[in-house]
């Protein structure tokens, strides 16, 4: 067990319960301690729960901490803070902050040390690999990025806070139509309202107006206004068995030309059955990227376009050639 | 154009062909020569066709060299000659000898301070860099490659062979039940004939016996006989108007449960309408990669699973973080 990668989680949400159970999936790596702003007494964790303020004590005992907030508040706050003590990973997805919040990680790690993965996930994440080597590879062709099916958290409270909503979720589909014809290779212009549908399930208050409910919710304004709305009723059991978890997935994809007029399309899918579950693996799974970078010297940020493949496996060269090649 | 990268290509058959046309749809890129054995008077080429037994006088005209000849018996003897006196691409593709031609290679290369990249394409290449991708970031599961609907260039020969055939050509076609299965995420045992199919189609010569020729292929012992296929007699004109190109494309796809048992699905797709060019595409692309490699002195053989996405592009770390991730 001498190259064991011993690692930290900072937060215990749904990132965080994921990732400490995907530890357990990876044989070469190791969880030290969940760090919490809450007590630590109330969290559930398998892992020793341990108070956010001691966290500068574990520096020893720590290789990799892996940071399981939110991009919105959490990340832009821990991240440069906790990267001048620890090397780090974490999901930043503020698509449009990326630069700035790269050079706040780049620049704390850089000063202590420290090697900080920024992004890591499949949104941004394993999506952003495959429009870069797509981009790359045929110059001449347009690529698509299609999220779904998936919940989106952020709808699934907006439909919950309409009057007469007990209980509510939200689907954001891709348009199987625009995903024929992207795939056509004719690149046509959609918007993301062309490219996407949402899909509401609903179990509604006892004598509530469904009608007005219905009407609210396609009538709320970027929400769901601008989008295909479809609102399904349903009773408490189906909603319970059918709308627990937390689904996700997407397509990226890219057709072109290639030099002498001939049509390509490549396409990379997923169909997540736990978008926490996944993102929390491919997490964990950069873990093995930051150690071999370490022993490169290399310190600073980095994100998932600046990483070789073969360093996110347990696996060594000889053998990914050997098997993998 | 300071930066623009030269390119001697070695070989002027399909994949040649196709990586001179692929040279001009990328701006950073130059042809200074295709390097024949063959009369260079003869060869069709829009870059000046020397022979290559005065490859070396070009030594410092070129920054890469593309090796465009086959893996049976061009590479095993150009690569490793040719990495001792340039930097060098190609798209070697005997999987079962890849680690033998891979020490040769960085031998070569590294006594020579010259900087190589073995195996680059398709499959292996960009399949193989998926293959690695899902394995490392899901690692309870399981990994299928499907290939076609594709031209297969061994298939055709040998049904060309056969006596009465004038004209032929064979697909190996992905069976979708199969390819569904695996989707499905019930992880099935599939041999290669239970996941592909062949389809011929053949222009028969005047009064030839079809039922023989058909008869013929399918029992055709390792190409047919194992297989489930299909052999369709067409005439003249539709196999001049519909099978000229030579597509191909196919699937990498991996079912697998993370860590809180839940099914999670990743799948990368191509679809060509010619293969040679998309792989001489790619392997145009990674001359970026050569560069940057030689840049921070690194020196030796490489695969696609060595190089970080960011060097396949020809755009700054700074503008596909912000444009990309």
């Amino acid at each position: 067990m001498t190259n064991t990668i011993r690692l930290g989680l900072v937060g215990y949400g749904n990132i965080g319960k994921s990732a400490e159970a995907a530890i357990e999936a990876f044989p070469d790596m190791e969880g030290v301690a969940v760090f919490t702003r809450r007590n630590p007494e109330t969290l559930n964790s398998k892992l020793p729960a341990v108070s956010i303020d001691q966290i500068l004590e574990y520096k020893d005992q720590i290789d990799v901490l892996i940071l399981c907030g939110g991009s919105a508040t959490d990340l832009p706050e821990q991240g440069p803070s906790l990267a001048k003590h620890f090397s780090t990973i974490d999901s930043y997805d503020n698509h449009g902050e990326i630069p700035s919040y790269f050079s706040a990680i780049d620049a704390s790690a850089k000063e202590n040390g420290n090697t900080s993965v920024i992004s890591v996930g499949w949104d941004p994440g394993l999506f952003s690999m495959n429009r870069v080597l797509f981009d790359s590879v045929l110059p001449s062709g347009k690529t698509y990025t299609f999220w779904g099916k998936g919940l989106s958290q952020g709808h699934s409270d907006a439909i919950r806070r309409v009057a007469g909503v007990k209980k509510g979720v939200q689907y954001t589909v891709p348009i199987e139509e625009a995903l024929d014809e992207v795939r056509s290779g004719s690149q046509p212009s959609l918007s993301a309202k062309e490219q996407h549908e949402r899909v509401c399930y609903i179990v509604a208050e006892e004598n509530a107006d469904k009608e007005k409910i219905e009407q609210t919710i396609k009538t709320m304004p970027n929400y769901f206004e601008p989008y295909q709305t479809t609102v399904h009723f349903i009773d408490e059991e189906t909603f319970e068995n059918e709308h627990q978890k937390m689904p996700h997935g997407g397509f990226v994809i890219r057709t072109g030309e290639s030099a002498l007029e001939n049509q390509q399309r490549m396409e990379f899918q997923l169909k997540l059955e736990s978008n926490p579950d996944f993102t929390s693996s491919i997490l964990v799974t950069y873990a093995r990227a930051v150690m071999k970078l370490k022993e490169e010297g290399k310190t600073g940020a980095f994100s998932v376009l600046d990483i070789p493949l073969s360093y996110l496996s347990d696996k060594t060269p000889e053998q990914l050639r050997k098997d993998f090649l």
